[in-house]
């Protein structure tokens, strides 16, 4: 065997076997290796912000990595956008690189690049194997790193540490050391506060503590002491719908962000960082709390979140699960012109037990988390890192993992075009995905921003860089060219009738919803 | 005024006035500045692969910087894979990326990231301003940089250093220095070594050496001693077609290459490093030249090539124009079934004068390097960083830069996929460019490599990672989705008739070709 081969069997050991992949010559070995693997599902991306983004969407919803296969730096580039959004949403990612032979790389060919100097942003781990016999164990710790950060491992793969001979032998499952426990004191101390202040308060729920159980308990918490929860401005997941405590999303727009956190004494972070403005503005703060909010931690997200939600719970004898709920949504359905906020209500209300949300309408789907709340019970995933072109793969990926959900993905057309290769990829793997593209023809959350500048005029060189109109996509042509059935309308009741007919059927759909 | 305005003046007295752009909220006073700037021309790409790709085929046809616009780390990332073909290609670029307000980066919000860190390694000078009178000296040495090394120099630009105010000063033209003269030693030493070797030998031109009057003078040399010229593997931009003398490209594949290469005891680099292989391969070379070949280096991409030529033109007395010609083309045009090959003989006959080709057909366009050098004159550009994704953008710049020649881009689909989005903006700008896409659903380069590593048996993981079928991509239907116009065949005189008709008309025309 080779050393690809040692690859190979080190993640499937290790319960690796889904690789996103677009590999190139580089490669060859190791696709030759996952050849030789019937238990690894190679999935193709036609660009590797498909793949990363495939592989955002797949280890949110397991909680374990898949493999990714790029192609030396350039191919690592293509893929950086969607490996920041892993990265912020904290999904494990082991990112395989290939590179030049290790001789080859001082004749400086082409492709190559430096390698390390790209992937050490997005990485939480990078290692590079330095021959054959090395695979084996940086393999091991890349998926080693993946699960203990629950983010992006990248190990670079030269070509002859692929091709060289290993002796054969067993590879065995890496032990993944339990996450650190919260020590008792930080409980304690945390405990006291909740139990001392006299003001608002809330907690900022993320990772374990933003799905069930951990969210259970958290909004326990919350209640038990007439708390708010929160989750991160834009969440990668939470979970959402009847049954299910009705998080709060803290608002993009930095002055609807501050009144949401205004007159907090106390905010209690449960595996997420302190909330702070997306962007900054001229005479805008950065921090979203007031200056004498006071800011505990409970848990980081490389932290045992479950653990430290336990415990607080106990010390502050809160219920086990929060009495809060949401009322079923009742909403009729829309008649008329489709708007942005119709097509979130038809979608609310229309969506099947158990969907997952992938949102990246941006400015168009503002509504949508808010009321699926009260529709059936749901995972609701987002552009965490703020790297637009993650919808699409994302909703790939989830799909790819969770082959029995059907996925929802709210796709503006502006950050759709980042990455339609997707649907491609959706239609060979008959993804059960239904794709809605909000065709509102314009990047509008710039033109809002404009706006907030105090500029109201808009001339040619602005306008060219906001409008996508002039010629306007056709997102139907778009998807059937890739394989991907597709339907236009512009009307509410249309959409409701494109949308059922779309939940009764398995593989992608795309409704190209004019507005 | 403040800094985004300096900003914009800065590049306007330096004739850079076209910004390819894809800008996001922390640029939106940048965004703002421009728009009060009639004299610049703002392009939208859809992706910033497109955005850095036509500034790359911006830079390579007219030798100076577009400015491009991106948005924080993750659309930098999006662009690094076509500014690392322009890195190699030698085109100058201004690559202007956005970052967050400099207070607000110690907060780590979700779009935060190490530009720096990403930017290195496909720029040759990265620079920050650090306040808004920061912003005029350091736009002047990242104009400075793009010319003086002819490649990318990344300026990041924190929000509040574009939105401070500065003193309005007269914005003024940078002296650009001459490229280093190449010292006489030098060139005494290689005309001594011209007139003393006594085998054969050839000289690799690039930059300056592979277009006139550069070119004529180096073949000159090579002819009046015997030798030959060639190209490097991969060629940024190269002058060709009648009259011009017929570079012979170095093959890429590592047999051919390297007995093309056999027993020369001389080449002679005119801008050119020294060819090396694409890929390493176990048991073969890494170097094409055989190891007692004596390589010698005229002038360097970074020195005066053309003062260089003449003075070594002059100390072995060449002719100032090269004897040998192309013959022109007369092949019949080919009929029946469509090939690649057909398509490559039918572009050579019918390309107009002064065409611009764009080619990024992989293995499907094999033959067009050595076909074209019969037809119309014309430049010849090329794939230079090897990095997937480069074709379509590079002919939209082309196009912006050469509004009076003919693009004609030669795109294997595969690659083609990658940065699909650029023709969009063709059909915004009108950009007059003939797409032909090689539409052989498949990344046959990797076939042909896998057939190399003697594994001719493909499984179902190696089938999906190498087909672009299961579903076929229609690219009429990709085409139209953008307000393209395109047209599908399968024989050789509706492609002839197509291609008659595309080049009558302006703008874009997309013409898939199933082979």
């Amino acid at each position: 065997m080779n050393g690809a081969d040692a690859l190979c069997e080190t993640l499937l050991a290790n319960d690796v076997n889904v690789c996103f992949a677009n590999p190139g010559t580089s490669e060859m070995h190791f696709v030759a290796a996952l050849d030789r693997q019937p238990a690894m599902r190679c999935i193709l991306g036609l660009f590797e912000g498909v793949v990363s983004g495939a592989a955002d969407g797949y280890g949110r919803m397991t909680g374990k990595p898949a493999a990714t296969l790029m192609h030396t730096g350039p191919g690592l580039a293509n893929g950086l956008a969607n490996l920041h959004n892993a990265r912020r949403a904290g999904a494990p990612i082991v990112n395989i690189v290939g590179d030049h032979a290790s001789f080859h790389l001082q004749f400086d060919p082409p492709l190559a690049s430096d390698i390390e100097s790209l992937a050490r942003p997005v990485s939480r781990w990078v290692g590079r194997a330095s021959g054959s016999a090395d695979i084996a164990p940086m393999a091991e710790k890349a998926v080693l790193a993946a699960h203990a950060t629950s983010s992006v491992a990248t190990l670079i793969l030269p070509a002859d540490a692929a091709w060289g001979g290993v002796e054969p032998a067993a590879s065995h499952a890496v032990v993944i050391p339990p996450r650190p426990q919260v020590p008792p004191e930080r409980i304690r101390a945390i405990a006291t506060a909740l139990r001392l202040h006299c003001g608002r308060f809330g907690v900022v729920v993320a990772g374990d503590a933003a799905v069930n159980p951990g969210l259970e308990i958290a909004a326990g918490i919350a209640l038990a002491l007439g708390g708010e929860v929160f989750s991160e401005v834009i969440p990668g997941r939470v979970a959402r719908g009847r049954g299910t405590h009705p998080v709060r999303r803290i608002p993009y727009f930095i002055d609807q962000a501050t009144a949401s956190l205004a007159g907090f004494d106390l905010l209690v972070l449960i595996g997420a960082p302190e909330p702070v403005a997306f962007f900054a503005y001229p005479g805008k703060p950065s921090r979203l709390v007031q200056p004498r909010t006071e800011v505990l931690t409970l848990a980081t997200r490389d932290e045992d979140i479950l653990q430290a939600l336990a415990a607080l719970a106990e010390h502050i004898e809160a219920p086990k699960r929060s009495a809060l709920r949401s009322d079923p949504i009742a909403l009729e359905l829309p008649t008329g012109a489709l708007t942005d906020d119709a097509i979130s209500i038809v979608l609310a209300q229309l969506m099947p037990e158990n969907a997952i949300l992938c949102d990246e309408g941006i400015t168009s789907s503002r509504r949508l988390f808010e009321l699926a709340a009260r529709g059936s019970p749901h995972d609701y995933l987002m552009t965490a890192g703020g790297a637009i072109g993650n919808g699409i793969p994302m909703a790939l990926g989830a799909a790819i993992a969770c082959p029995d959900r059907k996925i929802i993905n709210l796709q503006a057309d502006g950050s759709g075009m980042y990455t339609l290769q997707g649907l491609w990829t959706m239609a060979r793997e008959s993804a059960d995905v239904l794709i809605v593209i909000f065709a509102n023809r314009r990047y509008a959350i710039l033109e809002i921003e404009m706006a907030n500048l105090g500029v109201n005029e808009i001339g040619r060189n602005a306008g060219a860089m906001m409008s996508l109109g002039n010629p306007d996509l056709d997102w139907v042509m778009l998807a059937r060219g890739m394989g991907v059935e597709a339907a236009r309308t512009d009307t509410c009741e249309r959409f409701a009738d494109l949308v059922g007919s779309s939940l009764r059927r398995r593989g992608p759909f795309l409704i190209e919803c004019v507005i």
